[in-house]
């Protein structure tokens, strides 16, 4: 009975890493179909090669900062209640690794190979584990300190702040830095070239892949069969349906935007879809989707603004976060 | 113990309804693939859009009509049982938001978006709950009724009638209103224009995803894993094989219909999928694969006359159906 | 609680099916990136039409040679225990029915359709059952004979040798009987038409589709949910990180390369994933991959002088294995 248990955990918890796996190849093919067309195999390339990176990192480093746990034993110890912890870990990854291909998506077009690679490395060896580390790994007691201060603690049941939200501030500052595409603004800051997507076949596939993959983000993020929730998947399904509809609605059914829009509503209900109401996962989704759109058209409009803002309170900007390495484009 | 069957059951069910939601980008790019290029974002925005607003349509009105069950308990209640009921939904939703997915492919590049947006939720909320309520729900008695007049009641394990068969009629009504793509065939009735698949790698891709996630719709029909069945699984691979293999012979290697023989297969194979021996299965796909061939060449080269015959018997079929919305061509 | 493992076992196995039938997708749209723009559709047809003769092949002939089992019982019998007999059957299938597909790849754009398919058939019906039921299924002793000379029996936990390795030397084979494409070599061995991939996305599509299911194929190779085990998913993981970063380096950033990098780990991992330590898996996979680089650049230098020795050694070879069906070209 128990190993039964221990069993279909493990099983349970592999399925989510497979289908967050998958997702890394919706990230690349959202990536293609939105890039130019001239840019398309370095998106797939360059995601695939992430992972890898993210894996290595993730592996001999950032583990081992989250959770204090490292797989130096030998096989016959891994294998230990099925090798569950090895599953756990292998699912936990594919969500670390998502923090690159979300700044991937943000910085695209724009950034040299190996210095993103090298990027992508301290991102998920050292960043994004401090952070998972004390949100869900009990690290620092920061967690102790906030249930002390706020009555409970900081609750992100699938990521919507530890993964996305990181991945998204991540790649604000790298877009920062890097500036927008050449000849994109003219210097009155009015935009010169629009860059529609090469493809909107591959942008649909690769939305749809995250969209389907999602629900073993979220639902599996239990990471026990005994926690396994309809409802984290029906508010899923809301979030994502809502997201939809809002896109539609405000981006006037643009391809671009109706195909983004599922994944804004799920960004959105990850964080609390192990407690909300499918109503209210609904609402959600429709305000994420309209936001995605409204707040997409005004960064597009007024970034080289918000930029030139930001370099006067700024000056020093360039020697952070590895600009150096990052600055160039990568055709 | 019975909470871990719980458990597996929910993860049964949730897998099933996952596989399903992937089936829906199996519609979009099949459709992707078989229409027109000029027609190709058009069917994907469509498709995403369509099972948007089913999940809306048959969360608030269908899923009451077919099985009295809604869910506005607070969140507390809903995830009693590991939310099974909410996953039974959303594997039942991902059944109903195939009707106007294959409604979709059937009047594809004539039908205006919205008329067809307003004609979905019809179907949705609405006229496939009825029929779902009365073979799956118990609704109406009418299963009685045939039970004590044929001395069992109507089987479909997993939808030949309940899903595709409907699902078909009702784009065949469609059809016949909306009548040919403008310049189709001539006024003698014979073929103009040939509107050969766009792109048969996306065709194939939508084939392939439909495919694999019909594993889903069937063996996941059974609905708790106590119910599981390799014999489910075993006649639609091999309904599947003979859809092919049947579909590749009367269409003469022709690749539009090698890929969709499978699928034609595992139409025909959902009824009695849980009851038939392999052997039938292979059949019954042979069949299907060459009925399906055969039936395309004769409704392609005969449709515009099967539609004057119709128009005399029913001359005030424009008032039916929402034909008025659906009738303009949405390019 | 027996019939739920049972239940639970019959999922586990059926799931690795779903996910190895979805990687005969990931064959057919590798081949359609790789092969040139005119040889896409027939790629797709092919790897369709071989997965359902392959499917004939082994249910009435092939399972039987390589198990002793076949499936002439009545359906109320073939469903006791759940039909975890049939789960396993297609569990199986879809291994041998790689078998062809790795053919394909190997003599794609050269062999004549219907003698391809009479290859498959006899592959699956009768070469490969013959080895698989000496390795996996302890047929004619053999087994039992290594054991007694080596101390232990022959161990292939997921098919390095069983599936992969024997698809690659009938593909060996068959590449020396049907030559290089025409006009590919001049004739001092001199290579003179490149044929690059014909789509880079398609070709990163069947890959990553290979990458995902291979998960199914390496872990659900237990066949029991008791036998899961996290270290062969990490272990599939880790050949996979490292054959891709091997790849991209010794490929230099080539995109082919980088994508059959996860395949080459993969493909060397199976065989111990049970077994092996993850640090020794990344090792694998990086041999695997700067391996599969090296060798691919050597036999496609050098292939027309290696086929010129065995010409050679063997000058009756065009007698075996029905090299007068696959001698001409497709197109």
């Amino acid at each position: 009975m128990d190993s039964l248990v221990t069993s279909v955990d493990t099983l349970f918890v592999l399925l989510g890493a497979i289908m967050v796996l998958a997702m890394h190849s919706g990230f690349a093919f959202l990536e293609v179909g939105t890039v130019r067309y001239k840019n398309q195999v370095n998106a797939l390339v360059k995601l695939l090669v992430d992972f890898s990176v993210s894996t290595v990192a993730y592996f001999f480093i950032g583990y081992l900062v989250a959770y204090g746990v490292s797989f130096y034993d030998g096989a016959n110890e891994l294998v230990a209640r099925n090798g569950y912890e090895l599953v756990k870990f292998f699912f936990l990854l594919t969500f670390a690794a998502a923090i690159p291909a979300i700044v991937s998506g943000g910085i695209a077009e724009r950034a040299r190979f190996n210095g993103q690679l090298a990027a992508t490395f301290l991102m998920v060896a050292l960043v994004y584990p401090l952070l998972e580390g004390i949100a869900w790994g009990g690290r620092f007691g920061i967690q102790g300190m906030i249930e002390s201060w706020a009555g409970q603690p900081f609750h992100d049941f699938a990521g919507s702040i530890v993964v996305h939200a990181v991945g998204g501030w991540i790649a604000l500052v790298a877009v920062l830095f890097l500036g927008p595409r050449r000849g994109r603004y003219g210097r009155d800051g009015s935009m010169q070239l629009a860059h529609p997507p090469s493809s909107i076949p591959f942008l649909a596939l690769g939305a749809w892949i995250l969209t389907v993959g999602w629900f073993g983000f979220n639902v599996m993020s239990a990471q026990a069969i005994e926690g396994i929730s309809g409802l984290v998947a029906v508010n899923s399904l809301m979030a994502m349906v809502g997201g939809t509809l809002a896109a539609l609605a405000a981006g006037r059914n643009d391809p671009g935007f109706v195909h983004n829009g599922p994944l804004a509503g799920l960004v959105a209900v990850c964080a609390g879809s192990d407690v909300m109401h499918p109503l209210g996962a609904l609402v959600l989704g429709l305000v994420a989707g309209a936001l995605f759109v409204k707040m997409f058209t005004v960064t597009q409009n007024r970034m080289i603004k918000i930029r030139q803002v930001l370099i006067v309170k700024s000056p020093k900007r360039k020697t952070l976060f590895g600009t150096c390495l990052l600055r160039q484009p990568m055709i």
